[in-house]
This record gives C-alpha cells, structure tokens and sequence, in this order.
C-alpha cells in the first residue's frame, strides 16, 4: 500500500482524486488537508464520498505529511512550491497536480504565474508528468510536475506530427474548448451557472500559460522552436476538453498509420478510426485520451482532434498514473473505470 | 462466472448495464443483441466502451441466449413477455428492466400499456425487485422485474413511514423530477437538447404508468389502500431523479430514528442527517438511493427528500444487484462505484 | 416620460429592468446606481446592452434620484428600507424589487431577514404590487413591494380556488422549482455551473421567506389562516419557476371555468386548456404567467401548475407593469415581448 | 403593411421568423404553412405565440401566397427550389431561409445537397442576402439566398481583412461552435438531450455544405480564390454561433481601426474595444454580430472572434432584415430587440 498525503483537497482536482483514489487497491489515504475546512468531515463537504472517504480535512501543520510515501498537490499554485523543499528533504515523493514546477523556464514562469518562485532550486529535477512522453523518468522522480489539462490534449494529439517533422512547427493552432470545471471550485461570477451556461466564449486571446507550457514542452521533445496560436474557451458543460488542432503538411505520410503506431502500445491513448470526430462525453470520469486524425478536402492543413476529461486525464487521473509508476505499479491500476455515458 | 446475454443494448438502460457489467468481476458477456444494429461492434455505437466490452450487437434469433444463466432485457415494455416462456423453460433466469412484470393486476397493467400481455401465467411468479423489500424472494426468483424508476425513488422515500403507519395512506403527494436520459434513447421532439435544455414542464399529470406500479407495490406491502398524487416532471439534466414527497402525520414518531433503523443495513440506502438536502449529483452514476426526512416548521406534514441515478439504482444497477443475489454473489459486487462529481 | 432611477443596476433583476426600460417607449432612464461600479458603462458589464443603454453606473449618493419621478430598487433586502423615507419625502415613488416591504408584519419580517428594518412606519402604506389583486391601490401608492418571483407564481396559481373556497386552505402545498438566476449575481458555489448543472436539489426545506410572503398575502386575501408546506428547488436553467400546487377538494366546481373566469381580463395571465402542461420557456423573457389545472384520476387532490420567468413577471416585468400603474399608462405597455423559444 | 406567408413554420427557423414578424410593425401574416400540421393553430403546436400569432397551419396548396408581397421559406432545403418559379412568375418576391439559392456554381450545389436543382435558371438572379455586402442588390432582388448560420459569423469575421488583402487568403481557418438548435427540430438521436448535453464534439471535418458556401462568396467579394479549412462543432447550448478565426498576416494594419471603419455605419454589426471577448450570450435573440481582433503575443496570425444567434441574424432576423431592405422600410424596423441575458 501506498501511504497518500493529499494538500487541497476542496477543489475539483481533489475530489476527483478522492474518487479514483477511493477505488484504488494500492492507496492508503492518510491524510487530507484544508486550512479553511480543517476539522471538517471529507464527506460532509462532497456527500458523493459518504461510506468511501472516512477522513476528515486536517490542518496542514498537524497532518504528518512527511510520514507519507507520496503528497499530491491538489492546489492553486504556488502552495507545492513552499512545502516542497521540505517533503522532498524528508523523503517523500511529490506529485504536483498544480503548476508550480511545469516550466522549466523560471524568468517565463514567474512573468505568468505573477510570483517569485520559492524554491527555483527543485524546479531542474522536477520530471513533466507525461508518461507517453517520460514514463521512465517519471519512474525515479522525486517531483512529478503533473501537466496541465490543455497541454495534455493538445500535446498528446500533436505529438506524433512533431516528433515525425511532417508539419510546419513555427505554425501551429490549437483551438481548445474547456469544461468550466477547468476553472476550479472557486465563488466566481463569471463561473456562475447563469453566467456560463447556454453561452460560449474564447478568453486569454492576447496570452494564455497554458500557451506557455505547450510551447516549452513540445520544443524539448521535439528539439526546435515551436510556434503556438493557443486560444482556450469556456464551454457549457461540466467536464472535458476539446482540442481542434490544425497543423500545415510539410512532409507526406499515412498519418493514421503513424497515429496508431505511436500509440500502440499506450493504456490511455486511443487513436480512433479514420473518419471519426470524439466526443467529450466518451471518455467522461475516464483516464482516456481520445484522437482522431483528418486531412479536410484532401488539403494542405491536417485537423486532429483529441479528448480528455479535464480532470482525469487532464489532472487527477494522470497524476495517479504518475504515481504508478513512481511507486512500481501497474500503470494502469485503479484507473480502467468505463466511461459514464450518457 | 455468471454467464449473461442482453436483450436490446442500444438504449440508455442497455449502456449502463454494459458499463457496469464490463466491471463486475464475475460476470461474463455472452451476447447482446440489437435486431437493428446486428453486426455493429457495440463499441462502434457506444465509443465509450472501447476496450471495456469486445462483442458486437448479434441478431436475437441466433444469439443462444438459452445458454446463458440469466438473461436481461433492456428493451421498451412488450418485448420481454414474448421471449420468457422460452426462456424460463430452458432453464434462464431473466431481469426484465423493462415494465412487462412489475404489476401483478394484468388488467390493469394491459390499461396502462396498451397492449395485451403475452404471458400473464408467469407474471404471478414474477418477483418485483426492489431487495429492500423482496431480497428472499428475488434469491430464488426465476423471473425478477425489476422497478420503475420513479417507483424506487418514492417507494424507498415512503416505505419506512408507511411501515410503521405514521402517515395518512390515502393522501400520499409524490411530485417527482427525472433528468432526460428517463425518457430512452429514442429519436423525439420533445427531448430533443432545443427542447428540454433550459426549460422545465411536468408531464403525465392526469395519470402516469409509475402512479399505478408504485399504487399496487406499496399497497401490497403496507397491506392496506393507497391513494397517490404522483406528478413526474422533465428536468434538463441527464441523469438523475428527485423525488419530493408529501405525507400527513397520524402517529408521532422520530422519523428520522426510524427511516435510520429501517435501513441501517442497507447497502444502497443512505439516509442523512437531519436538516440534508441531497443533490441528485451526490448519487450520479452509483447504486445509492439517499433520503432526508423534514418536517418544516413542526407542522403536521412530512417532507421527504429522496434521490437516485435514474439508469443505475433506477433501472441497471438494481438490475446488478438483483443479479448478484439471484447467484448468491455478495450483494454490492461490482457495484461499489463511488459517485461522479462534478 | 417617466423619469427613472435604479439602485443597483448590476444584478439579474436589474439588467433585466434595464433591457425591459431601454424598449418602453416612455421610460426615461436617468441614473442607474452601484456604488461599487460607479463609472463603469453598464454597456461594459453588460455588452448585451451596448447600442441600448448610454448611462454609466453612477454612485448613489450623487445621482439625484430625488429628481427621478420613479426609483426601482434591484438590491438585496435592506437597502431600499435605508431610502425610502428620503425619496418619498422628496415626492418620488418607489418600486422595491427586493423583499422590504413585502410582509406587513415587522416581526415576522425581522424574524426571516435577519435584521432591524429602518423604517417600520412606512410599511403600512405600502402596496403589495400583485396587479391582477391589487390593482387599484398599486395605481395610487407611493410605496410598491414588487412580490417575490415563487409568491408570484404560487399567489397566481392558487388565488382562484382560495378566493372560491373551493380547497382546503390549511393544507396547500407548493412544490416549486427555480431557475439558478432566482439566486442572483453573486459570487458563491453552491451556484457555479459545475456545481448547479446536471444536477437538482431542494432547498430551504424547514422554511424559507417566501413561505412566508405567500401565507401573509393569500391570509390577506382570503381572509382566512392559510396552511402552506412550501419547498423550492433549484434547477438547472437559468430563468423559469414552476410551481406544482396541490390542494384538497372541499367543494366541487368547474374548476378551469372558475380560472378563466377569475383571469379573463388579466393581460398577463393565461390559462391553458384543459389538459395543458405548460413549459417555462414559453414564457422566457416575457410577462406572463401560464396557468393549467388537472384533477388526475378523478381524485380529490387538484394539481395546479404555474409558470412564470423569475426575472420578469416573477421581478422586474411586473415591477414595470406597476410602473405603468402607477402613471397612469396602458398596463401593458412595453411588456409585450413574445417569449424567446427555444 | 408588407403581406407575408411564410412556408414551413414547424421549424426553429419558423418560429423564430414568427416571434419577430409578430412585433414588427409592417408585418402582415397572411399565411403559415405546413402540410404535416394543417389545420392546427400555431399557438397550440408553439404556445410561446399564443396572444400573439392567431393563425393556423394551413396547406401550401390552399393558402394563396400568391397573393403575398413576400414569401419566407423556413424549410429545409429542396422546397423553395420547387415553388420558387411559380411565385417569382407570380410577382411575388422570396426570402429563402434554406439552402437553394445561395451557391451560384450549381454542380457544386447538387453534389453537396444530393439533389438535382429544380429551378437552375433562376440561381443566377438570386442575391446573396449578406446586406453588409450587398445591401442595394437585396433592396432589388425578387429572390434573396438568406446566408446559413456559419457563414454569416465566418464572413463577417473576415470580410475587413480579405478585402484588404492583408491575410493569406489561402490559408484561412474558422474554427466554428453551434448551438444545438442549428441542427433544427428534427426528431434525430444525436441531438437529444442526453446526447448532446454536458458534451462537445466535432462533425463534418472532411466537410461540410457551409464550408462551399463560404468560400464561394468569399471568393466572389475579394475576387480572388479561397483556401479554407472548417471545422463546425456541436455545442451544448440552444442559440448561438461562435467563430474562431485564425488568418496569417501578409500586410501590417491597424487591424482594429480597419474592423471599426468597415462596419461604421451598420447597424447590426458591432466591434468590439480591443482586448475584448464576445460571447454568444451577448447577441442572444438579437440580429447583431459582435467581433473582436486579436493579434496574440504580437506574432503573424490573427485571430478574429465572430459571435452571432444562429436563429436571428444567422437565419430569420437577417430574413427580416432583407425582407425591410427590398419593401423600402427603414433596415432596422422591427428589429432592434435587446439581447437576452442572462
């Protein structure tokens, strides 16, 4: 058994961890902290988790985090940042589901996160948690920096192009459509039921850091400059993304071949059959990410299409792939939960 | 392993029971069959399931269901009452999750469905299969229908009070709301998304179909008359039933010791705390029925609040569980699924 | 024109005044107040009104508003209470969206709102602003309390059969269901679209204001104590209340005759043929309320279902529809909208 | 007064025709027809009318819309086709909402609506119905193409760049989300709720009739080719088109102020500030389009963010529009509603 610190637990990502975690044959939960609701029943808060969550939140301070074998940062960001120094010292693992070690650029980071990093010095070991990308380096990590729900998708379905050189990287367009769920469990207005519902809008035109992460992560396994059009909108639905990706041919080949083959081998990646267009809702409460390849009117500029749910694949889902691997499992354990549809 | 043939996969109902029937480990899929759609990989129609469930909708006529221990109907009513001659006689036990069982009055039945039953000799021996009231009885049943949707919210919400004959019988109000997914997979106006998203209307409300079952099912365990104004509504949400129910006082009780004692070892019934309001969220995609009981300002009527999935604990996973005992399996087998929230 | 100011121009109720007010050929718009936005274009919170409406929020100490011959208060409780005897004194009129002056009872009124009302001496003389009841005193008065959006709805459903003593009025129940904007433009959770979506839940069970409001006002008109059990849901769409009314027959009439009787002049309220279920979105963005009437099963319970869109005839609509009242316009006068389907 | 019948009204573009011809003040309903729903009034099939349409359906061969000045048809496409000789030979003037006059190259026209055109001779006088393009051709016009949903959004959206030549206008993309009510109301499965609810996807990438249309206007007003790629997704929400449009720069612009003068002088056409975010909301039920310009981190593509209501200013207002435009009446008549939000 694992033994499983979770800092945050009050948000989206922590209560979809809570859920996969609760059916997990390997995880212990110890402990779950909340500065704001210490004290109070897990279960109380997310009734869903009554009979499967007996903790209840507990303060940070007294939470024995560094008896546990692996804390996830269920957090806004720059909380794992602080105590990271100190779990990492006492020789506990860390999977960071929030933002604080994505990017490698320190200068880059704190121009969008808008704050000083607390500890730049953790940020060189820290492995991106894409285990497609650097399963094996996930394995040894000591921080996992989990990726972001955008750069999941987009990544996931642009990869193999890149990684082929069969399209113009300096150009690429990513046209990603969120859940508002991505936006977290915050009192918003603009997150408000009457607000997002029955409406559609694109936000962060001018610059997104999901932007940012897709642009760093991509040149580093593709070894070139990337250029991104990156432009995320809010969608009237509770889970899931949709990225549309579209990418100028360069080098002829049978894309869908090379689709399947990369993937061949992936528990979570599925590449569906030409002509296909995914639905979000296929792989709802699920660790899949979805893709499907077209080349409209026989033209010049490829489309993918690809899926996640926001907050498997896209957050809590991968982060306890990540700790699979981290802990020796098998990778896909405690996460083959069948998509809900309808 | 509990060898398992579907009738008519292509609804809600049938890619719910494959859903959870794909992570039951003890059961094994034999056949699924779709007149319409034989020859379909059923993933095809539900990508949902690819990877989960390998077979392909197959042709009722040649789908050997007599081979199979038990056999489900997930079909519209009509249907199942014309294979269970057959099929009980060769030995197969049969889940009807449609509504050809579920009254034991054939006339009043052929009333509401307006068609003639095909096999009335057998519906005597039918079990209705709501274990918190018919466990014994669904162990040995050859034949279980399996209950309404609306009739196990508000039969679960009022039994305990009826039980112990605390309320006014004859005067019962059930106002009842049911997420979309209640009204099938069936190419309609009325339940198209321009229809019913952003829009509320009761329907049925001079006489509905789960007025009559829930009327004969609760009179025959209370023993004496009941008189129901039940008014079910469309709620714009997939999922879901809310059932708000109405009930005179004529005993003075601690209701809420008593609904706690009727269903302390219930493993799908969980009954809150006093002053709850349970979200239909709370149950979606699990087996779990979760009740309140109110009485506003200490008058003489009872409220009480009770929610289910309407395709789970309404329709597919009572159709599990009645399964699980019918083979003497531990009741909540596969069916421990933990909610999906948001 | 009807020179017009509104305090608190930022919520639901006030956008929806404002779009109601920029089409009504003899409104006047003068000041519409925030203290918080002052100077923001409410075209800029509210693009939806660019071209419509020129004013910028204006602070509410500097906007002379006792120059306006009409305020509308679209606030919270307890803000207009804190101006009304200036503007009053000042000899402008007043129409209170919001709850201060609804109950006449001060008790019960500081009981519910959890505060002191500042200016108890004015309640007497204030009109509760229901026309098709009191229409006359509306005509006249300086104070209106625009009734809340469920008394609307419920008041409008049961009048007919109070006022005929046709029903027992000791024990009516109101089961009412509301659109999320019935909760306002505030920042808060438990109303952000991940949580309020595909999902519903009853609230306010052991006891709400409005069942209050509607005990005080149907007690009033019908000159007899009233017995309510009155619960409100929250639904997932953004306007719309459906009130699902059950009453015990005490005396047999033709009930539809008497409703289309009792409304037959009524240029806002609509009864349906017999055997109507009416939907919310047939009154979306409109004043009317449509009303139908059953008797399922040939019982003795009566099932009235009302349907009003909270933010018109449930709020601002009717508070316009008392402005022209009180000015001497056609009633109906800039209400005519046709509703917005789908 | 202009005399009006309008074919095939059953539908969302039909309903929507009637909400705005019942408010419009030159407005003259002579006839609705429908064969299906002859006979039955329109409020009854549409109770959103009722007070406000009292007509019934009546059969296209008995309701001599001959005798109109104008002729709507709001009905799929391969009807108007048929009619369209006769009226026009009549003098009758014709609006068609549906697809059969607007594609000028009519080989093109049959392989993508899989039909032979019933009246080729008559495509050549049709005017395009886009006014901003082609406002003194529609005043004209005996028979006006009214554009489909997605081309007004995408050409509005790029009409100031093209005809500036400041972008590759072989490259283009319009990456395009609709409302569910732009499938129309159809009895079809994939745009139930439960299918198309808390969900999202694309269709058509290969391609899709609008796509066609697009470019061969396009083409026509810049006077050059066009290279397009369309993506359309299905949207969770009832009304609303948002296009996300991405060209690569070939001229360096004050691409705001370009946007601000070319659409100076209409009245349903409306530029945002800079930095601004439009959403489908903000036109909801009003005839206008909303766009704004990004040129994110300064790079070589642009991106344009084109917001309309499908229904209205995609379909039935911009029919009105045309209909004001060739009876002389001042272009906005009829037409100014408020959006409405929330």
């Amino acid at each position: 058994m694992v033994k499983i610190g979770v800092v945050g637990g009050t948000g989206y990502t922590g209560v979809e961890l809570l859920r996969i975690l609760a059916q997990h044959p390997q995880a212990e939960l110890r402990a779950i902290t909340s500065r704001k609701e210490a004290g109070m029943p897990v279960s109380e808060l997310f009734p869903s988790l009554r009979g499967h969550v007996d903790l209840a939140f507990s303060d940070p301070a007294s939470s024995a985090l560094d008896q546990c074998d692996v804390v996830f940062f269920a957090t806004p960001h720059a909380v794992a940042m602080n105590d990271a120094r100190r779990l990492v010292d006492a020789g506990v693992r860390i999977v960071d589901i929030s933002a604080d070690f994505r990017i490698q650029n320190v200068a880059e980071w704190e121009k969008w996160y808008k704050v000083k990093h607390a500890c730049p010095e953790l940020i060189p070991e820290a492995v991106y948690g894409l285990p497609e990308v650097n399963r094996n380096a996930v394995r040894k990590a000591r921080i996992v920096a989990n990726p972001g729900c955008y750069p999941t998708a987009v990544q996931l379905g642009l990869l193999p192009l890149l990684e082929a050189r069969a399209v113009d990287a300096g150009h690429l367009i990513a046209d990603a459509k969120s859940g508002v769920s991505g936006a977290g469990r915050k009192a918003e207005i603009h997150t408000l039921f009457s607000e997002a519902s029955d409406n559609f809008k694109a936000y962060g035109v001018p610059g997104h850091r999901h932007g940012v992460e897709i642009v760093e992560c991509l040149a580093r396994i593709v070894g070139s400059e990337i250029g991104l059009t990156f432009v995320p909108h809010l969608t009237p639905m509770i889970r899931g993304i949709h990225a549309t990706l579209y990418a100028r041919i360069t080098r002829e080949l049978d894309y869908q071949k090379l689709y399947e083959e990369r993937y061949a081998g992936e528990p979570f990646v599925d590449v569906l059959p030409p002509g296909s267009h995914p639905d979000t809702r296929s792989v709802r409460a699920a660790n899949t990410c979805r893709i499907a390849i077209h080349r409209p009117q026989g033209g010049d500029t490829l489309v993918v299409l690809s899926v996640i749910d926001n907050l498997v694949k896209g957050a809590s889902g991968q982060a306890v792939q990540n700790m699979n691997l981290m802990f020796g499992l098998e990778e896909s354990l405690g996460l083959t939960h069948v998509p809900v549809l309808p």
